[in-house]
């Protein structure tokens, strides 16, 4: 019996010029132009040799995909149980507005969030390559995330947040034995003190999109989609966007999937942004390939309060190619949008999340989405991380009190 | 083609003589001696019809094993996904303990701990009986859990949590709609408030035990740990115990397995308590069949923090008929417990999934757990849900500033 390789990634290419090629077992952050880079596979050998059945018996985790993942030795995996994650029907809200709605629920993973995927796949391959240490800046859940798996992996990591980044992703990276350190600004200043210690100290970046490996955590969400749907394609992804590594890795993922011939039609793709910061809309409503620094940017949305993304021209990219769309929400539609999903249908989501949700409303109103469609939003992590926002107001019943009910 | 019973449910019987009948179809809390009902399965029948194989193709959620649970119509299942948690090898501590050393992670679950088990089949039993408001004293977790999905079925709920049960979970009560009372005492407290809405008011009793479907849902733990393990059984199983719901359970879906021929040996089954409210340590101690209310309890796992449980019996009749063992650990072992997991196998558990741990170690000190066991504990929820406790030490860094690492 022939050995079928355990990864078919074959080398790392700039996202900016395919020909331009990297070796997948040297360390590598961007291209020798300052872009991203991407792993590129060969597809047409795994065409041979993958089926759709081959899936029945793997895990359920992200790993059941390790044939488009780039870890080449299964002992490097770094694995906490993630991916598998449900795709909910929300069929009360769907009814209302007269649409087939699922949402793929990226809290019902190891740290709570989507991030999780990245870091399994990011942390497990930089282990393949011998790093020690790792600095990231982050707006919370990515940190922790990557702390935690690192801490498994025996890795030290680094992690610089803002300051009024979540308390509990703090919390969460502290308990790990992770170095946390808080910066008075936003992640682009956090991003200016990792970038010290890199060249002070030699650590290794895992900056969004400035290590390869963490879009291909993130695009195995439209493997697991698809296949929870049985190959049949939705018509429309609705993504919270940030950094934009998601809808970059979905986009990624359905080219894949449409090459290895599982999968023809491409499904429209929504980039969701919040009001007090929208550069992608801003960049997509003139047409431009790339996005403008948001000055002053603010939302109670904090995993997608990035004002200016590495990766901005292929979310465009992806939202041109798809006949896609962005628009932005305000913060009183996204905390609207988490009382109703938990109302009508039991899942307390984070505000990202219910972001992706609002827009869903704003599509559907337009007719951009059409009735009966297929519709899928991520929500991309649990809402209790957020617990701040929080104003109680249960009554307090003493001991001799007779509870009376309005 | 013979159509195949979705359930194989047949009667309710009393926990104390299971010749005494009840009928599924109507709504019962207690036996007619107040004592727990638990619901009785045709598995003579069922083992002729169901094969392991049949699993392959079941959906990753606790009602894969729909034929072993009490919902006799699909539609009727209230479902976000629950179940299919990850079995966490933790090979770094458990070499460290020169034991096999799984952590059932029950935090990978929609509302975050292993009470979505028990909401997800005891709600879904509740919609089946057509009930329209239900009432529930708790500690937290269970409150949230049941809020969530009885917000999902449309039903009303009513929640009663002692004023110091944990924040996130009275947000998640609210943010589901469900009408939250907070009481100035314990979970005996909270539950003569419910005793006295339900008698006001008609509700249905969803009180621990005091409704007969939550053992189930908690006792897919076992089918899943079981399923993960291809069906080999572990040495030990270690369950952080409170109202002991988890532990009935498991032993019930153990025995289950036994009758159906799935599985030969049972695993011993240990109680862990906190020391500051051990009254099955007590009373496992003395050889009794029954334990005594524990005055003034006090402990951080919060979850565990319960007096007297209604089937004290159920929990100590597991322990001794399978050989088990019960004891207590202290917070600050618990505390120390949660970093140590964290720090070595990146996963940030709860104090109650902590305190299992804390008494893995007891017992392989002691050589009551041997070398090379194979050894599962509960987590069972996430550590995140709980940051009271968190006092921040990272340093806040300013922008002009040059970090040095230490």
């Amino acid at each position: 019996m022939i050995k079928m390789p355990f990864s078919y990634a074959d080398r790392l290419i700039s996202s900016k010029n395919a020909d331009e090629k990297y070796l997948l077992n040297e360390v590598h952050h961007l291209s020798v132009d300052g872009f991203p880079l991407l792993v590129h596979y060969d597809l047409r050998l795994l065409k041979k040799n993958w089926n759709k059945a081959d899936l029945l018996t793997r895990p359920n985790t992200l790993w059941r995909y390790h044939e488009v993942l780039p870890i080449k030795e299964e002992r490097n995996i770094v694995s906490l149980g993630e991916g598998s994650t449900p795709l909910v029907p929300l069929s009360r809200l769907g009814e209302r507005f007269s649409i087939n709605l699922l949402m793929k629920d990226e809290g019902i993973i190891p740290t709570g969030s989507f991030k999780a995927r990245g870091a399994s796949v990011g942390v497990s391959k930089a282990k393949e390559l011998g790093v020690r240490n790792i600095v990231l800046p982050t707006n919370g859940n990515a940190g922790a995330a990557w702390a935690l798996y690192s801490a498994r992996a025996g890795i030290h990591s680094y992690i610089i947040m803002p300051v009024d980044a979540p308390k509990i992703t703090r919390e969460e990276v502290e308990i790990s034995g992770g170095n946390l350190y808080l910066v008075r600004g936003v992640i682009s200043d956090a991003g200016k003190i990792a970038a010290q210690l890199i060249s002070d100290y030699g650590f290794y970046d895992a900056s969004t999109l400035k290590e390869p490996y963490r879009i291909e955590g993130k695009k195995t969400m439209i493997y697991e989609i698809l296949e929870q749907l049985r190959w049949e394609v939705p018509d429309v992804i609705l993504y919270p966007t940030g950094g934009g590594v998601g809808i970059i890795g979905i986009f990624k993922g359905l080219l894949e999937l449409r090459e290895l011939g599982w999968i023809k039609k491409i499904p429209r793709l929504v980039s969701v942004q919040a009001e007090g910061c929208a550069p992608i809309v801003g960049a997509w409503e003139k047409g431009q390939t790339e996005s403008r620094f948001w000055d002053h940017s603010k939302t109670i949305a904090f995993g997608i309060n990035v004002p200016k993304a590495l990766g901005d021209f292929l979310v465009l990219d992806a939202l041109y190619k798809t006949d896609g769309y962005a628009l932005s929400v305000s913060d009183r539609e996204i905390t609207a949008a988490q009382r109703e999903v938990a109302e009508f249908e039991g899942s307390f989501i984070c505000p990202e999340g219910a972001a992706a949700f609002a827009a869903m409303k704003h599509l559907t109103k337009k007719k951009w989405i059409k009735e009966g469609e297929t519709v899928v939003f991520l929500n991309t992590g649990l809402g209790i991380k957020y617990p701040e926002s929080f104003v109680p107001q249960a009554p307090i019943i003493d001991l001799n009190e007779h509870l009376q009910i309005k």
